[in-house]
């Protein structure tokens, strides 16, 4: 039996936008990404959120949003894992969840891609995915996992926030 | 046709216990719930937050809280509104917002009650009331209605916030 997990779902940082020679999954975040990455960061410092675990999608954009997450103390290390790809699928990622909850962990934080955040908090809040959550890049959503074993259609939103709406 | 509409639900502050001798609708906002209201109204105001109008239930605590937006220059005046009591009713209410919204209005916050604010919301985003969405007291939701006429099911929640989340 886990604990209530409080799970926090953030979108990548604005990036740099797609160009024929620059892969996908290398495009970085901009100047003003990271700016407002690093705002993000230092709120949830001061509103004194910490992380058990964080994921994140091995895409650099996800990755280096991570990462400023990481140096502003959020978290003690990040792990990097391919099911928050774009291209990851929910009912791996929930088996994934099923099998990382465990009684010491409460608080995890997951940096990954749209549409697949917001399809996977409303499938986990409403049973299925309606696409009716709007998450602004470096935007967040925030659930409360109940204490029982399948959290699909049984857990709540505390949280939904754009960057802007939060400095 | 109306334009897109930005929709606030605002949950009042903080009150008064029940008490015998208090009728429910005289039960006002606590130090603590002005104070934490007064927060949210200055954040509201910092982030350039305005609305064409508020409506507010005629309970106490809900004119309390409407009162404190309305002097932090958020909204020009406040109307009381009984469909936003407790007892209010969600057909009642749709049929008042379908008959109010004009081109010239964009921007409308409510204040009143839970359940009714969050399964209000619920249903005007995924078309039914799940009770899934928490609303925290001086919390709030935002959700973009739709251009065309029906908003049930069809709008998106851009914003859900408790106070401690926004300060």
């Amino acid at each position: 039996m886990a604990p209530p997990l409080k799970l926090y779902l953030i979108r990548h940082g604005i990036a740099e936008e797609r160009q024929p020679h620059l892969p996908d999954q290398q495009r970085a975040l901009t100047a003003k990404g990271r700016q407002k990455t690093q705002k993000v960061a230092q709120r949830l410092q001061t509103l004194g959120i910490h992380f058990d675990d964080l994921q994140t999608s091995p895409l650099v954009r996800a990755h280096q949003t991570a990462e400023i997450l990481q140096h502003q103390g959020l978290v003690p290390r990040i792990h990097v894992s391919d099911l928050l790809s774009p291209d990851g699928n929910w009912p791996d990622w929930l088996q994934w969840l099923q099998d990382w909850r465990n009684p010491g962990l409460t608080h995890l934080a997951l940096v990954g891609h749209e549409p697949n955040l917001s399809t996977w908090a409303e499938i986990l809040v409403w049973g299925q995915p309606r696409q009716q959550l709007v998450v602004k890049k470096a935007g967040m959503i925030g659930l409360l996992l109940p204490e029982h074993h399948n959290p699909v259609g049984q857990s709540t939103l505390f949280w939904l926030t754009a960057p802007k709406l939060l400095f």
